[in-house]
């Protein structure tokens, strides 16, 4: 313990772990600490390069409120977010794929019935949204909560309007009898992530770009099923190929098709241009 | 891009890097990534460890300011500061080693003269520290900046005492034509780093102490020598071999000889015990 080099330090740090009691904390940090020193190492991190690491962090801490978590943004854009997800969430073919959760969730969104408009004056093209959820085995699913989330035609969730506190393009709804759902709200479109901070100066010192493709946020529970946190993704949306946070799964990506006025799938007489999407969730059985 | 998953997504991020332009940027990133994603895999981290772990960096984030820096502190309990240290300063045998910088130094230290008492009121036992700066060579080092900085009995650097801004037991002097510096302050105390946080919740969880062995840290600068950043350690402190922050080495272990009241070796005449140091520093030609 006295004499630590740029050889000995590794095993120094891992041997102070030895009275740690919590073993999956100690194996947590152990590995951290041997890829944390393997990449400085690796690198050869210089003492000018570790203090921009820090100011780095320290920006990223500060901007960091209830409102915005940057540190989440940071790890959705370095692919650690989808990692996470995609370990979590093996699945026997034919489930629906699960995606990152994102930022943007909040608790408390409202209550609707089937049929219900969530978009509750959010801006946007009407775009009417239906489909089934099912088990593995075909079975229809009933009763499954379903939660929505998306951004509004200016690529903003309502938490980014500042103003009100009103739930907008987000609410909460449950399966009928047969499986099948459907609701009301706007067309979503691409968006950038919050990019004004530290992670979108990261993004632009490495020649990328901020944007994630058109999507629906949903989260899908119901008793005897995992629970489903996934995204719907607009076909044709021209970041498919480059999302910002790795979020996009080819089996996720759904047609969005466009309609003149006329009569919505629901009988809604519609004197405006509208779009409909169905999309089936296919739910793992909890073990 | 469309079809990420665990095994794909690293692959995928990396691709991500094309448009790169700053070459070392993308060579850091490239191997931060890829340690990351190494470490997650490694220890197939959960959702829940993930969250617990953003939660932990936004509690670093929000405890760090213009006086505390707990990303810093992390760094340094983790063993990066160290290895960061070591890598920057491979030195030939013989020269005075390096370690870690800390988080307590601060710009604007008094100047002092030779003989001067830098304690300027901060509390500990006096102390008589001296020694000569010399090169590889055996070469006297006159003119070299020496910035010393300590704790003080109660284990306090000053810009933790609520109060006054007064800098108190650090401040910057020359050496003389013989390469000799001497100057009065207080005896070093161990102490515990800040652990009222974030990082002290983490080494509580691993069963680790938040102490420092005493020292005093010396900054020294010449021209034509490298830059040394330092601590000279006390020799017998019980956490010689425990250090918090892993910056001990044993060539930096020293005696604080004790003294009863007295002539001090500068010939003040000391009417309570005071303890005496001697230090030499090796300073390597810079290239
Ligand atoms: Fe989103
Ligand atoms: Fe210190």
């Amino acid at each position: 313990m006295r004499n630590l080099d740029e050889n000995t330090i590794t095993q120094a740090v891992l041997a102070r772990l030895e009275h740690a009691t919590d073993e999956r904390l100690k194996d947590i940090v152990t590995s951290l600490v041997r890829h944390l020193h393997a990449f400085a190492r690796e690198v050869n991190l210089t003492e000018a390069e570790w203090e921009q690491g820090i100011q780095f962090l320290t920006g990223v801490g500060h901007f960091t409120d209830d409102k915005r978590q940057e540190f989440i943004l940071l790890s959705d854009t370095l692919g650690l977010s989808t990692l996470v997800t995609a370990m979590a969430n093996r699945k026997p073919l034919g489930c629906t794929e699960a995606t990152v959760f994102g930022p943007f969730f909040v608790e408390g969104a409202p209550e609707y019935q089937n049929g219900d408009d969530v978009a509750n004056g959010a801006r946007g093209e009407p775009c009417f949204v239906s489909g089934f959820i099912r088990g593995l085995g075909g079975e229809p699913v009933a009763g499954a909560r379903i939660e929505v989330w998306q951004a509004d035609a200016d690529g903003f969730y309502d938490v980014q309007h500042a103003g009100d506190d009103a739930h907008r393009a987000r609410g909460v709804l449950h399966s009928l009898a047969n499986g099948r759902y459907h609701f009301r709200s706007i067309v979503a479109e691409p968006y950038p992530i919050p990019h004004d901070g530290p992670v979108g100066r990261m993004l632009d010192a490495l020649g990328r770009h901020p944007w994630r493709p058109a999507h629906l946020h949903f989260m899908i529970t119901a008793p005897g099923y995992e629970r489903l946190v996934t995204h719907v993704f607009r076909d044709g949306d021209k970041y498919l190929d480059s999302d910002a946070v790795f979020g996009v799964r080819s089996s996720l990506v759904a047609q969005w098709i466009p309609h003149e006025e006329g009569v919505a799938p629901d009988g809604t007489r519609m004197n405006t241009p509208f779009s409909t999407l169905e999309f089936d969730f296919i739910l793992n059985r909890s073990s």
